[in-house]
């Protein structure tokens, strides 16, 4: 029987990816055609949006301009993706509160598929990863799919390619031809932990390198504050994560996300302009009208896991983000965080 | 007895590098304070190079607009360099054949650094590294240093790191206190081999990433070619290279130098210009005045040695610059460098 795939999140990226996984269905022999995109009841323009999707073949809120296929299905009620095979969740990690509906209620055998970056807070006040959290409110078993992916390209079928981070191999083969194509390509790694946690780190080295370009450093000086930042996050692996592998830096989810991020992305730009216009990091979200910024979350919850762990001054790139996020720290501190040093061989 | 410091070379990078040195070595405890620079003898605007060099104070052919300190030394003779301790050398590496009248003359102490990046074809037709040319031609231990370096934002003390690949722990600690100040940055790594071919894969990377910059791919595009570059870098060290580390590629000598390589180097320079005006090879680099181009040498080098490896196609992203500055393949084929595919854990 063909195997029925849901979207939860109908924000932009699960647009985007809906839209990809509906043209990837729509003539497979594995998938039943239709993908079914959940979002919450909102208003748009007086009318609800998800009729708007569903008759106007549009996501005017959250993707402007993409056409959406026939066989992606925009639906209300979430407990309804229930008899799905594949759940797909793109879901902002503040919002995953919305899947507790579904728990007791999907099958044993769902494959989930998380596309959300993001660190979650543990009650023991350890991080918590959102891939974790999915499986302990759902009971199955999740893969993730992450990349140096800008939206609105993937939506209009330009070459980029996304990680596909597994453990379970019959899972991720599954998952594999729901996302390739010729115009998205995939890789597929053993190594869930890999891609979650460079695809969440990097918020915090793109701030780090949009304090440089707001302060107007050269070329050199912003290189290597990217070049600290991603040798930070393969020591974060190294101490935090050991069965993370080294190969998922070397993935789009790990550099070439980084490299997005530090070009376009919007916490890259929310510390250029901080460092720019001399705002604090209140006065930048407001000026931007960033709802759902990542980087100085993500700065705050690395922070305060490093501490408990003893370690800031391993992380001098991480920790000087959030002192400048949150304590007030001159920008050009982030100066210091390029260092000279001896590496193990 | 302090150490006597020669500088091989007086381009714009030997210039740039001398100045550092002479203003690391002028309060020097370790080193001579005078710095000697080797440039052949050559005349600008009726004086000769090293004459102006002595009396202004200034590089004006190679590295204008920038005061070098009075201990920095510019001789014509290179043999005057024989009682060197330390050698630095800064040639291109299609001159290398200068430092051939020095052979036999060199104190077998002498501790050798080679900045200067390029493949060198050895006679059976396998590649060859500067750093081991150097060694077979004078016997002495060589290291080398290498980054993400701007020559004119070094020479302007503007914040830079660069890295110091070696293989002799007491050599690499007086390289280190040569080199280092609070400007430029050293992180020393006891892998020569990693350092020395990533300087150099990395001009063919940037080439393809040029060709994708002149064809008005969008950031998803070009950031997959980047990251598919970097990986193929690390494939080629784990295939012929097995004693060079990871660890240098998360230096500034790695992932550092290939991004300042891909945001601004003359070989991305080249390969933008060949797509976007549709010209070949030959025609790009009139148009540009290049003298001293190494990314289409490296790439022909590292085709040949692929091919008789039997390892083309597992190295598509630089064998297709290879073609499309040979063989003129379209520039698109760039696209088919980007991979689907499984990674070993």
């Amino acid at each position: 029987m063909s195997k029925k795939v849901s979207i939860i999140g109908n924000g932009n990226w699960g647009t985007a990816m809906g839209r990809l996984l509906a043209n990837n269905t729509v003539e497979s022999t594995i998938f039943d055609k239709d993908v079914r995109m959940w979002g919450c009841r909102e208003e748009y323009e007086g009318r609800f949006l998800n009729d708007i999707i569903n008759s106007d073949r549009i996501n005017p809120r959250y993707l402007p301009g993409v056409h959406l296929p026939e066989n992606l299905k925009a639906v209300d009620d979430i407990c309804s993706l229930a008899d799905s095979d594949v759940l797909v969740f793109a879901l902002p990690h503040q919002y995953m509160g919305a899947i507790e509906p579904l728990k007791g209620l999907v099958k044993s055998s769902c494959i989930g598929v998380s596309l959300t970056k993001g660190f979650v807070s543990a009650e023991d006040g350890d991080i918590d990863l959102v891939s974790r959290l999915i499986h302990r409110i759902l009971d199955i078993n999740v893969s993730v799919v992450m990349g140096a992916n800008i939206a609105s390209q993937v939506a209009q079928d330009m070459i980029s390619e996304g990680t596909l981070g597994y453990t379970d191999e019959d899972a991720a083969d599954i998952v594999y031809k729901l996302f390739n194509s010729y115009a998205y390509r995939v890789t597929k790694i053993k190594d869930i932990y890999g891609v979650e946690i460079s695809g969440t780190l990097k918020n915090i080295v793109s701030m780090a390198y949009g304090f440089a370009e707001g302060l107007g450093y050269c070329t050199n000086t912003k290189v290597a504050i990217f070049r600290n930042g991603f040798a930070e996050m393969r020591k974060f692996f190294k101490f935090f994560y050991p069965m993370a592998t080294t190969e998922s830096l070397f993935q789009s989810s790990g550099v070439g996300d980084l490299l997005v991020s530090c070009m376009s992305g919007r916490n890259f730009g929310c510390a250029r302009l901080m460092a720019e216009k001399r705002m604090n990091l209140r006065e930048a979200e407001e000026s931007m009208c960033f709802t759902k910024l990542q980087g100085p979350g993500t700065a705050l919850i690395v922070y305060n896991y490093l501490r408990r762990q003893k370690r800031v001054d391993e992380f001098p790139l991480m920790s000087t983000v959030y002192r400048i996020c949150y304590e007030n720290e001159a920008y050009d501190a982030i100066l210091e965080c390029i260092s000279s040093e001896s590496v193990e061989k």
